[in-house]
């Protein structure tokens, strides 16, 4: 194949809309998920109460599940480029993909942050942020776990075994993990898990501190999540199928 | 086929059982979503606080799922006139059932509303409005594109490339978009995405200020909603088949 | 068939299993639904708060998804007097039948509320109870629509023309429509829905008060709700197949 | 089979990731739970709050139908040794398995426990704990009465009149069934539910009082959840097939 014929590939109508289905996915996404913070900080004249944390984690939970869900049966519904990552090292997106997504999911981020600046008046676009007396590597270390879980179901969602698919009951679990992370750790380091939020939130709000903490941790967790499921959870069906029997609830 | 036969297509007892369900949907969503923003009025001294906002986001998505559900297999489970005019202008939905779905939405809607008004005593019906910070232009703007999020949704409900369809998985999808879209942007330009509701709350409470917020913004979104899903998202199938291997998670 | 032979068809195996599971489900139902109550009173000095109701209403919705689950491949997954006389009024439950069915589960709701009464201490168990300016007419009409909603949505569930039944995404919406009921009119009705929790906590509490609105307003809005669903909904199949093609979302 | 054999069949590579799956889903489910009390109690001034305690069982739901559904098809999705013993009793797991199982399933709370100590500074571990109105035996009786709906929902997902499995629909409705046992028994007796949480909470922060409340509540409601799913709600097949068409709503 030439060069020119390699490069098309990546450029033909089906790559195309991929790209656009996460650019329109993430861009929903962070739409929510900024938009939801800045409404829950206008509500109530303490954000850090529990029922803003309450307020913003649904809002992740439920968007991310839409999200993941419109665009899973034309991208493949990754929505994160922290999912992107863990599948491009399990193999399951070639490193030009994944970039050209890359892109995509931060693309649209940035322009749902920069819309509600524009928009959603009075209240300025929040910077993800981590708590007074974290460090940034406890933070990352955090974001990490959560990001770890959240590539771990989507390659769980993504299991031959399983007749649910990511564009079925598995988009929303992807959701639920996500809502589940910002509960556990939004306080403490910000509850991103998504590179391309923090990436558009820090651009609109021209706040970059600790932005690290939103990539270094995500992008290890990820790979960490989608090299252990590659590797360890698929059968490799070869020399282990004849003890299916044991440890199983009847099917 | 004569005028009269044209006509008659619209009042066969098939389509009078969609009307009547469009009709039923939209009058339990309306029914739930303003009575749970009048009960969280009523129980909290201050309506603007965040644990108000998740309850009207939670019934907001709690009612629309299960209103989605129950007309799905009917007349399609649309209970928002945004989302019949972007079927509409996908060509999914003729203009004269447009027209006659409209009126079964907003009757269900309206009537909802002044069976609160008569029933849920000692709390006012409240209109959907705006931020006092908000320009009409910044609202309708918000609101579109939460309304482009739920049409979009909507037509993903019914890609022919996924097996869950709109009467299943897809249903609770689009509750869970209008759940996220209320916490997203409630406290800014009041979370309608819905002519008919904001319409039936308007008539009961006889505020009729900023109404074309909630018909302008949603209208528009639902149709770039709609014209985008139909024209790119949809594969074509003729010259782009071969490319199916790329950019895929393994189904 | 002799007065004995027509008696033992309701003690046979499966129907004694049948009583049995809507025994457990009503009990695990009610247990959530009255013990959410008195922990959010519990929790806070103002048991009126919004995030009061969102906490109640969330352990209803959830609890009652799981409830009629569990007993659906069993019972039918009532969980509810109300629901349980809505599929009778339209020839799905014979009357013995649902009458073993109230028994089992206003036994249920109410050995569940004598339990909590036992053990969860320094609480009494709540009555539901109307707001003080609410008629008892008008607070009956409330839950008689909430009723109506959460009958119709079972008799959804069971269309023929759906694949997801009562045992799948069904469940998950009929909890849904509970959730979003109490959300709605809690505040104002008690959000009950159910006469069996009603009997069970009134029992509990010693408070019999207003239990007429329990009765009547559920029971009249179950039988309207399976009455038109039943006669209107599901199509006659007979003279109006030909006009299929109008009205639909693209299958 | 000689001892050997016998013993090599628990550390067949299929095994290995049966415990391994266990290990991660108990770790993710722990995180989130313990994680989200920690959060909940930063968040706010009063850590027992009605929001605060919707933010605790909003994690746990999440948690635990994404723990269970990314590990149903490897190990069959237990996540909680309680649920294990459940199953054992039933004879669906051996009691070797079930052994190994429990170590797989504390070990992973233990160490996120242990990790958030570490990284999620400022806020202590918190165990959990009863209300100080509540008896030991009090407590164990709610634990055991939710662990009891726990395990007969796991029950229910595995039953085989039943399409969807416990990787589907009945992993979101075990989640469910968590959320709503933190509801309504959490400011009571804790809502703990799961042994390996209260086991690794208690070693994090030193704390063991009342930890028997956690294990003996569950065990005993678990072994009564499987006993009675087992042996009464699956059908004999044998005697009682004659009378199928009593009590059902049409399929």
């Amino acid at each position: 194949m030439t060069l020119r014929a390699r490069f098309a590939r990546y450029f033909t109508p089906h790559a195309l809309r991929s790209y656009l289905a996460e650019f329109l996915s993430t861009f929903f996404f962070a739409f929510s998920a900024v938009a939801s913070a800045m409404s829950a900080a206008r509500q109530h004249s303490d954000p850090a109460s529990s029922a803003a944390l309450v307020a913003v984690a649904v809002a992740n939970a439920f968007a991310l599940s839409a999200a993941v869900y419109i665009s899973a049966t034309v991208s493949g519904g990754h929505v994160n480029p922290a999912v992107t990552f863990g599948l491009a090292i399990g193999g399951h997106v070639s490193v030009p993909t994944a970039l050209l997504y890359w892109i995509a999911q931060m693309s649209g981020a940035t322009l749902s942050c920069f819309l509600l600046k524009s928009f959603a008046v009075s209240q300025p676009v929040p910077a993800y942020s981590i708590a007074a007396q974290m460090t940034g590597f406890g933070a990352s270390v955090l974001e990490g776990v959560a990001t770890f879980a959240l590539v771990y179901t989507v390659y769980a969602s993504s299991d031959p075994r399983r007749c649910g698919s990511v564009g079925g009951v598995g988009s929303v679990m992807i959701g639920l993990v996500c809502g589940a992370g910002v509960l556990a750790i939004g306080p403490f380091s910000g509850g991103s898990m998504n590179p391309a939020c923090a990436f558009g939130a820090g651009l609109a709000s021209g706040r970059f501190r600790n932005q690290a903490v939103y990539w270094v941790g995500p992008l290890v967790g990820a790979a960490l999540g989608g090299l252990l499921y590659e590797n360890v959870m698929f059968p490799s069906r070869v020399n282990d199928d004849e003890d299916d029997d044991v440890n199983r609830v009847r099917a």
